[in-house]
Formats: C-alpha cells, sequence, structure tokens
C-alpha cells in the first residue's frame, strides 16, 4: 500500500493532494493515524530516534510548523530550521538552499514557500523527502490529510457527503488541496460558496467533475445548509472579501451564524483550518458540530503517522 | 505552603504579582532557588524529565525567553516554541491559539502577550499552567521574583527596606509587579522617583499605601540616595521621558552618576532588570553595589525554582 | 600544536582570521575536519556531549548558523539561541549581552554582529570562547577556514596558486578573512578584480603584499582567466556594483560565463561563498570545476573540528 506514495521514486516526497490514492487513505494513513491518537503521549515508540527534520519556512506559520516539530519530537527525531520572511532569504535560490541543507543529514525537508510551485522545485534538487507544508496559492496536502482524517472520524465516511466550501476560494491553497482530495470519494455534493470574483479556480472545479462530484456554485450558505453535512470555512482575506462585498454590490453570505446553525443538521460538522475571523463567531464554539478543535488536534497525529510512513516503517 | 500557589485551581497559573504570599516566597521560593543556585549544574537532578514547555512570544524579548529556555532544559524538560511579531499572527484570537496549543502535551504554556490581560485570558482557557512572562503595560511576575529573591540574597531582609523606584513608572509592567510584590513585607519607605507625566499608576500606588509602606513621590534620585537601601532603576522609554524633560520643563534626576553613588549608603544595592539606557553607565558597573548582573543570573535559579514547583515536586 | 590558537587566554576566541598559522591549519585543523568529513554520521562520537552552544545572530544568517548547529549537535552538544534583527535589541549594549549569557552554562558563543568590532568586544568581557560568525563588514573566519580546506581538497595544495577574488572587494568580510588567510601561504599571485571604487581595503591588500604575495588589481576576468587555479567570486551587492557599472562607466567583468569557462584551466576551481547573484549562473554548475556546493558541505566538518578543537579535545 505504502508504495502508492512512492510513484515511482527511490523515497516519497509529499507535494500535491493528487498524489494520494483513497486505498492509501483509508487502510494506510487513517489507521496508522488512528493508532497513535489512541496511544498516551508517553506510551509512544520513537521509530523516528536518530532522524532528523529540517524546517525551511519562507512564510510565517505557527500552526503547521509547530504540529510538525511535536510530530517529529513525539516520535524521537530531532528538528531544527529556518523561519523567515526576510527579504534577503527570500531572493535567493531556492535549489541552491536545498542542495546546501542536503550537504547536512536531514531525513525530511518541511518547505513553506511563498509562491506556488516551489515545493516541486526543491523537490527535483533534494535528496531527501520534501514535504510542502504550503506553496504560496498552490496547496498544502498535509492539512487536507488532516481535513479528510476529520471528516473521517467525526461522520464515519468518506463517501456520500455534501460540503459546503466556504468563502474567498479563489487563492486558497487549503481548498485547493481539500477539493482534489475530495475527488477520490464517490457520491459527493460539492456547494462552492464564494463570491462571483473569488470562486474556486476552474482547474481545481473540473478536477471534481472529471472525479464525479456534483458541483454547484452558491453565495449563500443560509439558503443550502439544511442540506449539508460539512461546512468547510475558510478565513475571508479581509481585504478581497470586504472589497466584494463593500464595493461590488456582493451581498453573499459567508460565515456561519445562528441561523445558518438552526438550519444546518444535527450530525453535520463545521470544519476551519484555522485562524478563523468573522466566519466562525467564537460563541459558536459550544455547538458540538463545531469541530475546529478536534480538526487541529487531529493534524499532530496525521503528521505522526505521515512521518513515520516516509520514514519507510510499516 | 506550595497550596497558597493554587488559588484553588487544579494546577497553578503564574500571572500576577499579587498571587503570592509572603510565606511562600521565603520558605518556599527562596530557599529552593538558593539551593538549585549552589548546586554545580552537572549535578542537577531532572525532575523535569519527559515535561514540555511551550513559549509563546508576541513581543521580542531575549533575557526572558533564554532564562527561562535554560532553566527548563537544565532540569531535563523540552522547550519549544513561537516568538514572533507578526502582525498576522498577532490579530489571531488569543484563545483559539491557546486551545490549540492544548492539544499539544506541553505541560507549560510560558506568554508574553503584547497587551495588558493576555496571560489571563490565556489562563481561562489554558488546561495547562500560563506563566505570565510579561502582558503588554499590565505585569511581569517572574521579574518581581527575581527582584525580590535579589533582595533577599543582597541585603538579607525585605522589611525596613528604604527603596526607591526610578523612572518612566507609568507604562512599566516590571515596577508594576515589584511593587506589588513589596507590597508583602513591612516597614517599607518607598520613593517613587518619576515626573509628573510619568507617575506610577494610581491603582498599585494604592495597593503599596493599602499594605502599609509609605510612599513618597520625589522628583530627584540624588536628594534622597543618602536615605536609600535600594536604588530600582528602569530603562527609560526615552521618547517619552525625553519629551518630559525637553519640552516640559521637567528637571528631575532619574539617574545614577558618580554623585548619587558618592551620596549612597555603602550596604546599598543598585538593581536595573536590563536593558540599560544611560540612566546607568556602564563605567560605574565596578562598583560592588551595582547588583544588576547578579540581579539577571538570579533569574536562572528563580524561574528553575518556580518550574519545579509548578511541576508539583517538593 | 592547539596552543597556536590559544595566544594566551585560558581558552581560545576565534575572531580573526589572521589569528591562526598555517601549521595549526595543515596539521591541526585540516587532518581534523578530514577525519570527521570521512566517519559516517551515525558512527560520529559525542565529544562535547553536555556541552551548550549559545548562538547570538544580529543580522540574519542561515547557512552559518545551520552549519554551527548541526556541526554542535552532531557531536552531542545542545544549541540555543537568539536571531534576531530587531532594533530594539540591536540597541541594547552588547557587552551587557555577554555578560547576562555568561550567567548560563554555555560553553560557546556564537556571535554575528552587524558593526565591524563586534566579535573582539564581546570577546573582551565573555567568560567562554567566542565564535565570530561574522561582525559587520570586517571578518568571517570560518568561511576563510572552510574556503582554504576546500582549496586544501580540491588542489592539494595552498602555494602556489593563482587566485582571483572577485566582485565588490570593498565591504566584504568573506575576502577580508580570506586575503588574511591567503597571506600564510608562499608563491601566491593574487587578481583582486573589482571595479576601482569597489576596490579591497588598504589595509587587507597591504597584509598580503607584507606576506609576499603578488598582487595585481584587474577589472576583467576573462582577461586573466587562462592564468587562474581559483576563480573566487562574490555576490554582488548589486546596488553598489549596478551603480559603478551604470553610471560610473565601470565597464569590468566580475563574473563566470562561457566564455570564463572555456579560457579556465581544467584543473581549476570556482569557489563562492553563497548565496550567489548573476555572477555565477546555475546553468554552470554541472562543470566540475565549480566548487562552490561541495565548499558549503565543507563547512560543517570544518566547524565540527573547529569546535573540537575549541573545547580542548585532541
Amino acid at each position: 500500500m505504502t508504495t502508492t506514495l512512492q510513484s515511482g521514486h527511490r523515497f516519497q516526497h509529499v507535494l500535491d493532494a493528487r498524489q494520494f490514492t483513497r486505498d492509501w487513505l483509508e487502510q494506510v494513513l487513517f489507521p496508522r493515524a488512528l493508532e497513535l491518537q489512541q496511544t498516551a503521549v508517553d506510551r509512544l515508540a520513537h521509530p523516528l530516534a536518530g532522524k532528523r527534520l529540517f524546517y525551511l519556512f519562507y512564510e510565517p506559520s505557527t500552526r503547521t510548523r509547530v504540529s510538525f516539530e511535536m510530530a517529529a519530537t513525539l516520535l524521537g527525531a530531532t528538528v531544527h530550521g529556518i523561519d523567515t520572511q526576510d527579504e534577503q532569504v527570500r531572493s535567493e535560490r531556492l535549489e541552491d538552499r536545498i542542495r546546501i541543507l542536503n550537504a547536512y543529514p536531514f531525513d525530511f525537508l518541511l518547505l513553506r514557500y511563498h509562491l506556488e510551485g516551489g515545493a516541486s522545485r526543491a523537490a527535483a534538487v533534494s535528496s531527501v523527502p520534501v514535504i510542502n507544508a504550503g506553496d504560496g496559492v498552490g496547496q498544502h496536502p498535509t492539512q487536507a490529510l488532516l481535513d479528510v482524517y476529520t471528516l473521517w472520524r467525526e461522520l464515519g465516511r468518506l463517501d456520500r457527503l455534501r460540503v459546503a466550501l466556504v468563502g474567498d476560494l479563489s487563492y486558497q491553497r487549503t481548498t485547493n488541496s481539500l477539493a482534489y482530495m475530495l475527488g477520490l470519494f464517490s457520491d459527493l455534493k460539492i456547494y462552492l460558496v464564494a463570491p462571483q470574483l473569488l470562486r474556486m479556480r476552474e482547474e481545481v472545479k473540473q478536477h471534481l467533475v472529471r472525479s464525479g462530484a456534483d458541483i454547484e456554485e452558491v453565495r449563500d450558505l443560509g439558503a443550502i445548509a439544511a442540506d449539508l453535512d460539512v461546512v468547510y470555512l475558510t478565513r475571508a482575506h479581509s481585504e478581497r472579501l470586504d472589497h466584494a462585498q463593500r464595493f461590488e454590490g456582493e451581498t453573499g453570505k459567508y460565515a456561519v451564524d445562528e441561523d445558518v446553525l438552526a438550519a444546518l443538521p444535527a450530525v453535520a460538522r463545521i470544519l476551519h483550518p484555522l485562524p478563523r475571523g468573522p466566519e466562525l463567531p467564537p460563541e459558536l464554539d459550544l455547538d458540538p458540530r463545531v469541530a475546529c478543535f478536534r480538526q487541529a488536534a487531529n493534524g499532530l497525529y496525521v503528521r505522526m503517522a505521515l512521518l513515520t510512513l516516509l520514514a519507510g516503517g510499516d
């Protein structure tokens, strides 16, 4: 099973949500993550003892970096890295930096890059596995892994779901990767709830269509709430969404409020990659359908599982 | 004794200098710190082995962060953290971030926040002890702990002291916390040596008055130097102090110089939380009454002691 | 041999390329580095176990910091540090910061400072070895150590070399330190290939002259390429070099291209401290004479060797 991740390489990179198969998710990754999640921290084995992860972050990240750092550490690895937005550092050639890092004995390179395609460029020259921790407006595949793991845990299935992806979908690596991942499953109804000017990229939408999903673009979350299993909110890039709403007569609804909650089925779940903006008021957190903190917690175990699989464990 | 720190919680937060009792300081914290200070580093036990401290710093800190990092490390704990002033990170809801961190197996959260009240907000949602490492213009209780420990070490007593708090006292979390802490002791004479416009907050002053201290506001350190046991200098927020002195006819004296040293009793001590400005010229460092580097060194042991107490050791 | 590094101190600082002797390089440092380089990472001994390195970086660094961090870690030491360009931190007195750090049990202080002379100022007050990781436009001695180690590895000798130092040589701590180091060797021909306004400092040039090197200042790398054993490129500080070239009629050639490569002897080597600019196009990387990535890799072993020597191992 693991071989589906290897895609012909001597080792495996994690670059793109499209590289995974349904079987690998359901039969390899999820059970491994679940097993880790059900193990007390002080009873975890250290399958990564002697391994070293290096993180190279060109954009600020706190959740993803800390999540991977803890995942690696709890499994026995050591973690080093650079976290910078320094313009001088950014101006250096990414490939050069990767080649220099390859001179050190690192076993994983975790890369967040500010431009789409960064992870692929790094993988093209790296002698160790590169993990894409976000590449500009491209993808964020490990976020998508924890998102689908969360749906699997919360709802018990990934087929036959009615999902709303909500907000500014035009420059969202999170929803790009999630949409690609959802394409692996069957009988999906996917509502794209975004302003006219901030719609999902055509190529991502076409991927979903080709994979058999039933896509519908709407502009009011409230109008479809009663039909949903999943609300996947994204943080409004406030400038652009504000602009759309204020100056372009955009009157859609891209937030959860009491009315949406009232309409939403009792078994539905609200996910959010965090950090949140006004689209998910904290007053609603007590509603058990708001799953975003359980989702964040799941990230640790999904990343632990992923690292053990990349390291060749079985 | 330890229970006075617990204040009814299942565990203990360190949020406010007012939470400590005199007995706890003198009978629990100080002896513990002294014992650690008198132990060779390579003979230290590792009572925090397997524990993890996470620091979350929204303002630059170097002394406090390094001091806690070393304190935790030398006792066997591991340290992870985020050190950022990034506006995007700051704009995220503090409570959300704490809840996400609670999903990881951290045993202590060390928080420096840029706004007053940050530590209390964090403690309200945290499932592990929060340590206030400075919250805007609020408090900095662990600085105050090392300050009083230093006085105890240097002078042998905390009662019957004549103390000058010097400089811009209006927005100083350091002097706020120290003043609250001094309120625990008896027969104190406290001079507040600050410009008219940069006086200590009324609420802090009232706390000292209610605790029985004899307060006097003056504007010339030189005039009272001969009467002092302790000069506690603070770094002038130069813009504000400069403004007061240049444009408002403020002619007070808020610095130590040769004249102040000449007047100061031989047994007196000069403390400074560092970093310093012109209020303490380096040329005077050889004077044994200048205790600020011993004070900084004490911080390591006070924080080690505090961590062992928070961890429930005895 | 090691004593030549000690220069009368109880311990050793690494401050200036001029502090080393030829014998120490060839008989102590290089063999130690080579031995480490030929040892598999997982078979390295841990001679620095229980030691602690603190890095204090006032300028962004990624290569040097990571290189030292890995060197220390692979030998068993632990690493802590501060990496900041924060103006408030920079405004603090360097000597104060070092004295505070001396209160913690660190065994090495690795300092990158934004102003020339920083490392010496730190060493003047430090109670543990200070390693200069770059002090403004001053020196970068450990870069020079890895540079000459690279020449020794690549060419088998350090005497009788024809070396071109290329680019803006006026504010280059890298070429300053390398020039001082080359002064230890015999029968050198050194071309200084720089625009009129960006020539090497007079004091560095005079050092080379006094050490017996044959110096020649030229302005076209192409014209001398056929006569070279070593091309040492530096990143053009683009603003200044651009200005010189565009507005001052400067028409020199300070870059490698196909023509330079064609003229360069087959046994020559091209070094570059990285990061690079247009002076070394990536298309040329496949040429085996381009040694800059091997040079970067060597840095790890030279720094490991240096740390073991500073720690007094033999």
